[in-house]
């Protein structure tokens, strides 16, 4: 265990880069499709609407990287590459799953919220 | 309620941008911090460390649009301005206490896997 005391108040704390990136949309987009098994490429692009395929390879690597994610070659022809959840990115799930779930039962007050903000600065 | 299925794997659902802006790091530190009690500017600036002027006043003006803070001018002299949590801005405390927790609890994990990871990539 490490004896520094992780502090993501502080500017210079990595676990204020970690908590970026567990944050990040694209993030919890894919570790909550990844819960659902392991998934080739393009299948996880398919099910995350909208991501390029930079940002998807971008967001995979840093994943894997973290040791969220694995990345597993299949000596098949084709190759097939897998990518899977490791136990540290199962963990990640819950708080994960926390914030989808709260962004989705909160969308119509937000939207009020929204409307109503506008129409008085309008 | 509304009758939209809000879906974040959607690029064009609003619930993709909200999911982006609750996961923000400036969102998580400053509700976390208005989780203790209202505000001044200057307290906020001081208790998130390295956050700019610009980058606190634009987060700020964002909960506050989406309904998670309110902004009350007190009518002192000079004049006093606070910021405080709405209750559904106390909603959202669970979901991102979850968060930092998690990016605490594992940070120390994480920085060994990045070590590895960053070993054989060299």
């Amino acid at each position: 265990m490490s004896q520094i005391p992780w502090d993501p108040y502080r500017p210079d704390c990595p676990s204020r880069r970690l908590l970026d990136r567990i944050g990040d949309r694209w993030t919890v987009l894919i570790v909550r499709v990844l819960d659902t098994g392991p998934h080739r490429f393009s299948a996880l692009a398919s099910a995350v609407g909208g991501i390029s395929q930079k940002m998807l390879t971008q967001t995979l690597r840093s994943l894997e990287r973290d040791g969220f994610v694995t990345r597993t070659v299949y000596a098949e022809i084709p190759p097939r590459v897998e990518y899977a959840l490791t136990p540290l990115g199962r963990s990640l799930q819950q708080p994960l799953r926390a914030l989808e779930e709260w962004a989705i039962a909160n969308m119509d007050a937000v939207w009020e919220n929204q409307k109503s903000h506008d129409a008085l600065a309008g």
